[in-house]
This record gives C-alpha cells, sequence and structure tokens, in this order.
C-alpha cells in the first residue's frame, strides 16, 4: 500500500477501506508516513467528508494505537461524559460528584483547554496542591476507594489522536466533523467506559454555531460509540450565552461549590441535572434510574441538598489538594482588580453572546491562545446578566476579575457588542435544543 | 501573516491576494514554511482552484524565486517552445533545429522526463558525449556562436517550482489546473523568451484526457504569459495514439534526424511544421512570417529540403557530442533483441492506445517511474500503425527493441487491447485539436 493512492483515493470521493485507514494512522503514529502526507489526506477529508463506516474505523484505529483500558476492577458499569466545551462550563466538577454520590463510580480521564477558560484539569488545579497527573495505579485506587477521580489524560491513551490533533491545528483542517468526532471518541472508546453521555454545545460560543451542525456531529458521535458496543447520549446544549455566571478557572470552582451546595445559578443548576439524569439513566441499566424522569428528580433532589459536596471534597482530598480552600471558597486566588460593568442603555437583553465573553476572558489570562501559555487561575469575568432580561440604564451586568491594567482594557474592547439590547420583551433560551438517544437508532 | 489563516481563505473558497501567495512561495522555498502546512495549502488550491489573478501571481512568485534570465545577447527576440508531453513526442529535436535554420535563435532549457520516455535532453544523451549540463557562461556562448542551444534546467531557476512539484508528487495534489500552469509558466517565464509556443497534449497519451480539460489549461498558461508580456500561442494537440512511429530515446533521434533530412513519418512531419510555423510566426513580430499559411508553407519546404539537419549537426557538435551517431544513426545504441508484434486479426484500426505503448516502453527501460531510475536509451517501440489503417491479420503493428526478455515479457502484457480493430471504415484521427492565439484574448 502506497500513502499518495490512499491520499489520492480520498480526494477523489470514494471510501478508504478499514485496512487503508489502519495503514494511515499505524503508520502516522510510528513516523513512517510523514506529515506532509498526513495533512494532504487531512484536507481531502476536509473537503470529501467520511462515511460512517470510515468515522468508525478511523476511531478504532486511534484508540487502538495505544492502551486501551479495562475499567471493570472499579465497577460493573463505569459511566463517562464529554463536553465539545462552552464558555463557563464547569459541569464535569459538579455532576461526576452527583453521580458518585449515588454510589456510581466515576474514573474520568480529562484534557486541558485550549480558548476561553481551561479545561477541567485547569480549572481543579485552581485548588492549590490538586494532583491532576496520576500513575494509572493511583488513578485505579483512588477510583476503588473514594469512588471518584478525574486525571489528565494520559499520553498512553490514543497516541494517535495527540499527533493528528497538532498537526490539525496547524493546517487549517480542524473544522471537519468526521476528524472532530473520531478524534473525541477516540479517547472516550480508549478510556474504557461502558456508556458515555455527551455534552454537545451549540451558538455562538461555540464550534458548532448551528444545532443542524450539532445534530450531524453528535449523531456521528453516537454512531462511533454505539459501533463500539457503549451506551450512548447526546445532548444538545445552548451556547449562546455563558453557562451560569463564572467564567473563569477559580471562579468557576467556587460557583461548582456553591452549586454542589445547593445554591447555583438556576441554569446551570438545571443543566446539571439534566446531564447526570442521562448518566444514573445509562449506569442503572434498566434498574434503578430507568425512567429519565425518576433519575432526575433524584438528581435534583440530591443537588437541592447539597451531599454532593462531600463527593467533590472527598475526590480533592484524595488527589492532595487543600479541601480548605472548597470548604472557603474565598481562600482561592483571588485577582487583585474588580471592574463592574453596566448596562449603557434600558431594554430587554436580546443576546449575551458567548463569544464575546470568551475573548474578553482569555484577554484577562485565564485561558491559553497557544499550548505553551500560562493560566492566571484567579482571573475571569461573572455574566450576571442573561437573554430575556430586563435591565435598566446602570444596571450591573458583568464583574471583571484582572490581575493587570493593560489586560482589564483589552478585556474591555472584547466586550464592545458583548450584549444587545431591544425595546420589545424578548423569550428566554433554552437550555437544549434536543437528545440524541442511543436506544432509538 | 500566518501560514494557517491563508490556508483557511483558500479552504474557505476565497481569493489569494498577491501578497498572500508571495508569502507562501518565498517561505516555503526558504524552508521557514514546513512541507506540511504548503501541503494542506496545494490540496485546498486542488478542490477551490484558482483564478486567473492568483495563477498569475503564484507563477510569478515561483518564476521570481531564483534567477531570472535575461536573453538580450542572444538575440532581439528569442522563441520558446514547450510540450505538455506525449508518446513519441520528439518535436524539439525537429523543430528548435529547423527554426534555428531561419536565422531566429534558440536557447532552450527543458527537463528530464518522468514517464514512458525520458524528456528532450535524456534523449539528446542517447548521443554519446552529448553534454547537457551547461554552465550559463557556456549556455550563453554556444548559443551566440551555434544559434542553438539545449541544456538541462538550471537549478538556479525557478527553484520553488522544484520544491513544490517534488511535494505535489507525493501528496495527490498533482492533477490540478492552475498548479500544473504556474508549474510549466513559472520555468518558461524565468528561462527568459519573449515568445513562447505551447503544444498541449490531449488524449489517452497525455495528463489531459479530454480537449475541454487540455483548452482550459492552455487559457490558463497563454493567460499567464500574456499577463507577464509575452507573446503567447497555445496549439491543443492529438495525443491519443503515438506521434510517429518512435517510442524511445535512441529510436526517437533516429527518427528526428530523418525527419530533419525531410523524410520523417508523415503525420509527425505536419505536427512540427504547425509547431515551427507558429514559432516562425511570433519571431517574425509582423515582418518576414506575418502570415501563418506563409510561415508553414517556409517550414513546410525547408524540412523537406533537409537543410536543417546541419542545424542540429551544428549543435550536437558544439555541445560535445559524437556527430558520427548522428550521420549514420545505425551507430546510436542498438537493442540485442527485436519482437515484430502482429495483427491478431483483419479490420480497421479504431484505436491505436498511446498510454498502453507508454506503459510498454516503460516496461522496457526507456523512461523512469522514480526520479532515480536509470534510463535504457536504446529500448523502446516503433509503432507502424495509425488509427484508420485497414489490417490483414498477421500484418506488422509494432516492432519492440528490447534488452532482456523478461523485460519484453513485460511489455507484450502491457500491450494486450492497445490496438482496436472495427469491421467498419474509421476515419483518422485529428493532428490538432484547436488553437489558443494570445493575440485574440
Amino acid at each position: 500500500m502506497r500513502m499518495d493512492d490512499v491520499i489520492e483515493k480520498k480526494r477523489d470521493g470514494h471510501g478508504l477501506t478499514e485496512r487503508e485507514i489502519r495503514y494511515f494512522v499505524d503508520g502516522y503514529t510510528a513516523d513512517e508516513i510523514p506529515d506532509y502526507q498526513a495533512a494532504a489526506l487531512l484536507m481531502a477529508i476536509y473537503f470529501q467528508g467520511m462515511s460512517r463506516a470510515e468515522t468508525v474505523n478511523l476511531t478504532r484505529a486511534m484508540a487502538e494505537s495505544g492502551d486501551m483500558l479495562d475499567l471493570s476492577d472499579i465497577g460493573d458499569y463505569v459511566v463517562d461524559k464529554h463536553s465539545s466545551g462552552g464558555v463557563g462550563d464547569k459541569t464535569s466538577l459538579v455532576v461526576l460528584p452527583l453521580v458518585a454520590s449515588f454510589g456510581v463510580p466515576i474514573a474520568k480521564m480529562s484534557g486541558r483547554g485550549l480558548g476561553a477558560t481551561g479545561g477541567t484539569v485547569d480549572k481543579l488545579e485552581a485548588i492549590r496542591g490538586f494532583n491532576v497527573s496520576l500513575s494509572e495505579d493511583a488513578f485505579r485506587r483512588i477510583a476503588r476507594e473514594s469512588g471518584i477521580v478525574i486525571a489528565g489524560q494520559s499520553a498512553s491513551l490514543a497516541p494517535a489522536d495527540g499527533k493528528i490533533y497538532a498537526l490539525r491545528d496547524v493546517t487549517g483542517t480542524v473544522a471537519s466533523q468526521p476528524l472532530i468526532a473520531s478524534s473525541i471518541m477516540s479517547k472516550k472508546l480508549a478510556a474504557g467506559a461502558s456508556g458515555i453521555v455527551l455534552d454537545v454545545k451549540v451558538g455562538h460560543g461555540a464550534f458548532m454555531k448551528t444545532p443542524e451542525e450539532a445534530r450531524g456531529l453528535a449523531l456521528a458521535m453516537v454512531q462511533i460509540g454505539l459501533d463500539a458496543g457503549r451506551d450512548m447520549i447526546a445532548l444538545l446544549a445552548d451556547a449562546d450565552q455563558p453557562l451560569g455566571v463564572a467564567v473563569g478557572n477559580a471562579l468557576e470552582v467556587a460557583e461548582a461549590v456553591r452549586t454542589l451546595q445547593g445554591a447555583g445559578p438556576a441554569d446551570f443548576h438545571q443543566h446539571c441535572v439534566e446531564v447526570a439524569a442521562h448518566m444514573l439513566r445509562l449506569a442503572g441499566q434498566g434498574q434503578r434510574w430507568a425512567e429519565l424522569s425518576h433519575a432526575r428528580g433524584e438528581a435534583d433532589a440530591a443537588l437541592a441538598r447539597g451531599g454532593a459536596f462531600q463527593d467533590l471534597h472527598r475526590m480533592v482530598k484524595a488527589q492532595g489538594g487543600d479541601v480548605s480552600q472548597i470548604e472557603d471558597t474565598s481562600r482561592l486566588p483571588q485577582a487583585t482588580l474588580r471592574f463592574e460593568w453596566r448596562a449603557r442603555e434600558s431594554g430587554c437583553l436580546s443576546a449575551v453572546r458567548a463569544d464575546r465573553v470568551a475573548r474578553a476572558t482569555l484577554a484577562l489570562g485565564a485561558g491559553r491562545r497557544t499550548k505553551a501559555d500560562e493560566i492566571d487561575h484567579a482571573v475571569g469575568i461573572e455574566a450576571h446578566c442573561s437573554v430575556g432580561d430586563a435591565v435598566a440604564a446602570g444596571d450591573l451586568l458583568m464583574t471583571l476579575h484582572a490581575n493587570d491594567e493593560d489586560r482589564l482594557t483589552a478585556a474591555l474592547d472584547e466586550l464592545a457588542g458583548a450584549v444587545e439590547y431591544s425595546e420589545a420583551p424578548v423569550e428566554r433560551l433554552p437550555l437544549f435544543h434536543g437528545v440524541i438517544d442511543g436506544r432509538d437508532l
């Protein structure tokens, strides 16, 4: 087999066989196929797409390029979740302890973030001492002993994905549905869970701008998971405006703690209940939480009661974090400057653009523009307003937390136009745009 | 400027500015832009194409990536030709001496071949001692003293093209009209001629399979030349069947000598007259050969007279070649085995497929499959038949010249189906499918 033949076949719109896909993935992972041929193939895939069978084969080849975790020592049925990334999305920090509080084992690997804020493990590192770099032994031991563990993505899982993603990042081939789906799902398949809930974001603040695009991606990922024998659910979640109030690492940890104590923002509380309910339904396997409405009711009640904070506390302690910082969140890193960003006019808010808030948060230093950037855990934005709110000129809309005057100025520039006003009343945005249940496919 | 932005712009179907194109060409030539980003851009160009302005800018940037020859010391008006490559295409060996015999200076750089047979300089190397590796000084001196010189492409001309072509060759991005047009024309612009005649091949034995494709490529190249201030003509020449009889390096040199002596195959003689007439018309600059019909008549008469053989003889001598081998072509390299390939049935020939003849010739060792291959100058095929010929079973159709039994067998395998028979009479193929004259655009 020759790589230029594989490139030309895909370029001309023909489907690649499983053998051809494995030849590429294995050869590229082993440095036998050069970057330039891989780049040409990825661009051809960008234009010609991939069938369901091709996408599944690509994902499996990437998953099997490294270790495939076996979590059977942790539980009969381990459930995982994945978010495609939204602004203010600290869902894992709440949902994982909440699901663990029902006795469902959580052993999750999570990524670092590129963009507005960090990923889940970056957020957890806002807690002094929290260790996300666990050996596989430590990962398994904490999962067994504490019932919950969250670690950084192991380099031994799906190494092909890491290499292909780095190349896509510099060759204009990120925005391809089969490549996005296979990248996400290869890591999920390798991470060993039996059931997976996908939280696919759609809107200004997300990679997928329309419900149709998001539905296409979600469907592709659900199909991959089903074909690999996993139980799959995908939620299409709104990301036109920030989720909850806090955007920024320490701010989000504090909001997650409040939410776990039953005092979170209503939209975020509701979002977490929905994700947790689907995870519980999968984990219930037709037993205890077989009915989604039942699982939803139990998750809502548990979150309101505040008991799941103890599960977060146990995990932070087991992973070496300073629990005093979640017992009293004012001990988390604090920024030195606060700026109150107020309404210019009166009216009903018709947009609170998550993408503008994201760029402003990035300008403050809460996220990474390139992989080498350092994150400032203390900075961020609290967005106190939502679409549909009636405001008067001068009302507080957002609070900026900054450590540097210049960065604060840059963030304010990015916020220009982030909020739009309407004279007529505006409906609130839905939390979800739909659900794809693997059982229905 | 960032290369990933340039890739994404082209990927999304937007036109690139001159600055963006120069940034790519200059950066890639200087090894500042990596192969993988260049490969991604080339594949995006493959899918999205390029406008006339983009193609012209790409060509100029590639031409100006190295030396730009100034031929004003050789003549007021130097005329060049280029063939897109056909089976049995030894046109330059005849046309260049023929045009030189009219006192028009010829100072041509020519490439090596990949495929069925060698390029013009490979063919000339069938003559013992013929030196195609000339310094620029020697090139100019021979042109001034002999009125004609043919050398290998200098590495200092259009180095960007060499680097980009090598990458296209292994990334499935050869078959892109703007990339083909810019590759050919960048070398032509850098080589300094005032007028250029393009011999664009179309049919089974050519890269362009249909007259429409060939016309599109020809038009793009003519436009590039015009925009760079050159006089341009493109001929669309049939390449469904081999041109002339001989296919293979020494065989083609011998046929060129016969043709220059007035005894060539009729189709090839006619083809050469047409190409030479257009070159003379350009070189005449509205004077002596202003009328194409007049130039054609003079070229035909000169070729029939045989005088232009002296111009080839002078060039071979000036470039160190053994003139005894063109004075007596039986002294050129000879293969040890001959095989007569005869008609299986009686009828009228409806196809003599140039692509099959090409593969058979390559199997004999006359060409290169990869750049590192050695050429056997002696081997090749004489195709004595043409579409429209009435043949009887057992008639001689082709003579194979081989140096190796296994290669002969492989060549015969490749010839299967090369000739098709019809019970009804079949029209002869046209020599040309049209002409694009830069004066008409």
